[in-house]
C-alpha cells in the first residue's frame, strides 16, 4: 500500500448521538468513503462515560480508553474528534492535548472554539496540525468551508444567519399557534427539540459561540466571544410575534456579524425581518447562513442545523479533508495574523426598531409618548393602536426610522417615567434584509 | 522565497466580462488573496480577440499572446484560465493542450465539460493536474465544492435546482407582470438579462449541461449530457402561470437529477413546485441548488448564477486551491471510475402532471377526457373550468395523481382526437419540493 493510502486512524471521544452518528456514516457509507477519499478512514479508538452500555455500535477491534484525555496520546491514533461538548474540563484539555501531541483534532464544540479558539488554532499551527470544525457551526451545512473557500476570494462585509434550531423550531410554532413561549417551550423540550436546561439555546449563548466563529472567518479576527451582544427569545411574547405579521414581518433570532465604520459588530437577537426576504421562511429546525463578498454577492446556504446525521455528515467531511492533506488555518487567516479587532460600540448601532408598550388608553398618551421621541430625535414610521378601551391597560405600537441604539435606550428610560406607561418597551430591531 | 510561497503563475484566455472580472479581483483583493493564500496568484499571460480595445485593464508586464492555444505552452505559466466559451473550437483546443502540457486548467465553461467532461478529467489526472471548474455551473455559488467536499461524507440520492438566471428572471417576470414569454424575452434582450439569440438559454440547454455536471459529481458517474431530457420556457403561457397560482404553485425552470430504481435520471424541464417550498421564491436572477443526502438531509445553496463579480469570484476561489495544493478528481470519484450510469427510460418517470387544454365549451367534453384518463389509468386530482362561453374555446386545467410520463404522453395523444379539444395539453410536471 502506497504511503499516501495508508488508513487515517481516528480516535473518538464521547459517544452520544454524535459520536454514534460518526460511526454511522463511516459504516453505512464505506463504499461511498472508498470512492471519494484516497485514504481509509479507521476508528482506532474510542472513549465514553459508560462502557457496558448498549449503544447497537459494532466496537470490535476498536480500543476503549477510560480517560478521554488518554486518546491524545494514543500511539495508533492521527485524529482526535471531540464530541464531548463544554469550554472547560475534559474536552478542553483533551484538544490541547491532542495538538500538543501532533494530532490533528477534528470537534463539533462551539463553546470550546468559542472561548479558546484563536489560542488553540495557533497551538495547532505551531504544531502543524489541522483543527477543523465544520459541524460546530450551523451542523450540517458546509458554511465554514463555503467562507474560508468557496468564498475566499472575497472581502467579507457582513455573515448572518438562523444558527440555534431550538430557537426557530419554538419561534415558528409560537407564530403557527399563537401561543406564549413558556408553553412551547415546555412542549419542545417534550419533544426532544429543547433541552431540560434551555438556556444555552433561548438565551442565545449558543446562537452567539456560533456568531463568534463565524465572525472571526468572515473578517480574519480573532474570535471574540465576549464581544457579542446577546439577548434570547424569552420576552417575545405571541403580541409582539401577531404585530410582527401585521407590519410584514416575522421574529427570528439571527446572529449577525458586521463591519462598520466603528468596527466590528457582532449581535445575537432576536428581531424583526421582512415577511418576503429569504431568511424570514426559513422556519422549524433549519439553519441558514447569509455571507455577502463585495465580488459574489449574496450567498445563502440553507439545512438541518443539529442532530446526528448532519452533525456526523459533517465531522467525517472534515476527515476526508484531512486524509487528502487539506488543511487549512483554523480561521481563514494564519491564526499568527489574527488580531483583536476594534468592536463597535453598542449604543452606535444604526437601525429601525419596533418598541412595544402598555399604556392606560386614555387622550394624551400619543402625544407624550411622540414629544419623548421628538426630544431624542427618534423619527416615528408607523403607529398602531388598535380596539379602544377607555382606562384600560391597551399595546400601543410604533416603528421608527433609522436611529441608534442608544437614543432608542433614552426613549425608553424616559418612557418609564411616563405613569400611563405601564411596562418598560418591549424592543425589537427592525432588520432591513432581503 | 520558500517554495511553497512561490507565486501560482496563471495564463487567462478570454478577456471578455469574466476575464476582466478575474484580473478585478486579484487587484481588488490583493490583500484579502495575501491573507487567505500562501501563495501569491500572478497574472503573467493574456490572450483574447482584439488586443487594441481599451478594456480599462493594467496589463503592464503581462504577456500577450495572439493565439489563445499557445499560452499551453508558455514557459511562466502554472494554470490556464479558459473563459472562451463553446464546448469545441480554440477553448477545447487551449485546454487539451494546456493538460497535456502538465498545465492546471481552471474554467467556466459548462458546454465544454459537459461534453468532453469524462475525457479532460481523466486526461487532468493522468497528467497530475486538476480541472476546476467552480464558476461553471450556478455561478457565485460554491456548489461544486460543496457536493465534492463538505457533503462528501454522504450518499446523494437527489440535486436540483435553477440553473439558468435568464430563464428564472423571464419566468418571475411573467409571473409579477402577467404578460407572455415573447414580449418579457424582448424586454429582457433589451436589459442585457438575455443573449441576442437566446436559444441556448431559454430552451434550456445552458441549464441542461450545467445539470449534467452536477449529476457526475453528485452520482460519481460519467458526464451524461446526451441523457437529459430537455424542454425550455417557450412554451410557458400567461395562463398557466395564472393557473398555477390558483392551485398553489410557481412555475420554474428546474434541473433535476436523481437516483430512480430504473437508473439516473436527468430532466431540465418547466414545472411547478409548491409555492410554499424553498425553490420557489428564489426569483430573478438568482440560482438555487438543492442536495439531498442520506446522512445531512437537505442543503440548499442560494447565490447569483453568472455575472462578472460572482463568476470571477469563483474562478479565483479554485485558483486558490491550486495555490494550496487542493487537487481533487474533477467529478468527485476517480476518472477512471467514472462509468456511463444506467439512465432511467423517459417513460418510466413518475409524478404528478398539470395538463391545460382548450376545449369547446359544450356538455360532454368533460366526460370524454375523463374516460381518457381513466382508459390510461391516470387518477385526476383537480380539475378547473372557469367560467362559461358556450361553444367558444376555453381552458380546461386537470392535476392528476402520480402516473408516468408514458401515461400521460398516451392520455395527450388520445385527447388530440377528441374534436372538442382544439389544441394539443400543455403538459407540465408537478414537483412535490419541500
Amino acid at each position: 500500500m502506497a504511503a499516501d493510502r495508508k488508513p487515517l486512524r481516528i480516535a473518538i471521544a464521547g459517544l452520544g448521538t454524535v459520536g454514534a452518528g460518526v460511526i454511522d456514516v463511516l459504516q453505512q457509507n464505506a463504499e461511498i468513503l472508498a470512492k471519494h477519499c484516497p485514504r481509509p478512514i479507521v476508528v482506532t479508538a474510542v472513549s465514553a462515560r459508560d462502557k457496558s452500555k448498549d449503544r447497537g455500535l459494532n466496537l470490535s477491534g476498536v480500543d476503549w480508553v477510560d480517560d478521554a484525555a488518554k486518546l491524545a496520546e494514543h500511539p495508533n491514533v492521527d485524529v482526535v474528534v471531540e464530541v464531548i461538548g463544554g469550554s472547560e474540563g475534559k474536552a478542553k484539555e483533551l484538544v490541547e492535548k491532542a495538538i500538543a501531541n501532533k494530532k490533528h483534532v477534528v470537534t463539533a464544540n462551539k463553546a470550546l472554539l468559542a472561548h479558546h479558539g484563536t489560542a488553540l488554532a495557533l497551538a495547532a499551527e505551531r504544531a502543524g496540525v489541522g483543527l477543523a470544525y465544520e459541524a460546530a457551526v450551523a451542523g450540517g451545512i458546509p458554511v465554514i468551508k463555503a467562507m474560508r473557500e468557496g468564498l475566499a476570494a472575497n472581502r467579507i462585509t457582513q455573515v448572518y444567519g438562523i444558527l440555534n434550531g431550538t430557537c426557530n423550531y419554538i419561534l415558528t410554532q409560537m407564530r403557527e399557534t399563537g401561543r406564549e413561549f413558556a408553553d412551547v417551550l415546555a412542549e419542545a423540550q417534550k419533544l426532544g427539540y429543547a433541552e431540560a436546561d434551555p438556556s444555552f439555546d433561548v438565551d442565545g449563548v449558543d446562537a452567539a459561540h456560533k456568531l463568534s466563529i463565524l465572525t472571526s472567518v468572515a473578517f480574519g479576527v480573532a474570535v471574540n466571544f465576549a464581544g457579542v451582544r446577546i439577548s434570547g427569545i424569552r420576552n417575545v411574547s405571541a403580541m409582539d410575534i401577531a404585530y410582527a405579521d401585521e407590519l410584514g414581518y416575522r421574529i427570528k433570532l439571527l446572529g449577525i456579524g458586521r463591519q462598520t465604520p466603528h468596527g466590528i459588530e457582532q449581535r445575537v437577537h432576536a428581531c424583526m425581518v421582512p415577511a418576503a426576504s429569504t431568511i424570514a421562511k426559513v422556519d422549524g429546525v433549519y439553519n441558514a447562513v447569509v455571507t455577502s463578498g463585495n465580488f459574489v454577492g449574496e450567498n445563502i446556504a440553507i439545512g438541518r442545523g443539529a442532530g446526528r446525521g448532519p452533525t456526523a455528515s459533517a465531522i467525517v467531511a472534515d476527515l476526508m479533508d484531512i486524509a487528502r492533506g487539506f488543511i487549512l488555518p483554523a480561521f481563514s487567516a494564519p491564526a499568527e495574523s489574527l488580531e483583536p479587532a476594534a468592536q463597535a460600540p453598542v449604543g452606535l448601532h444604526a437601525g429601525s426598531y419596533y418598541l412595544r408598550l402598555m399604556v392606560v388608553d386614555k387622550p394624551g398618551v400619543v402625544a407624550d409618548i411622540a414629544g419623548v421621541m421628538r426630544d431624542e430625535n427618534v423619527s416615528l414610521e408607523s403607529m398602531i393602536q388598535r380596539g379602544r378601551s377607555p382606562n384600560d391597560p391597551v399595546p400601543l405600537v410604533f416603528t421608527t426610522h433609522e436611529t441608534t441604539e442608544a437614543a432608542v435606550g433614552r426613549v425608553v428610560k424616559r418612557l418609564s417615567d411616563i405613569k400611563s406607561v405601564l411596562e418598560p418597551a418591549h424592543v425589537l430591531p427592525i432588520e432591513p434584509l432581503s
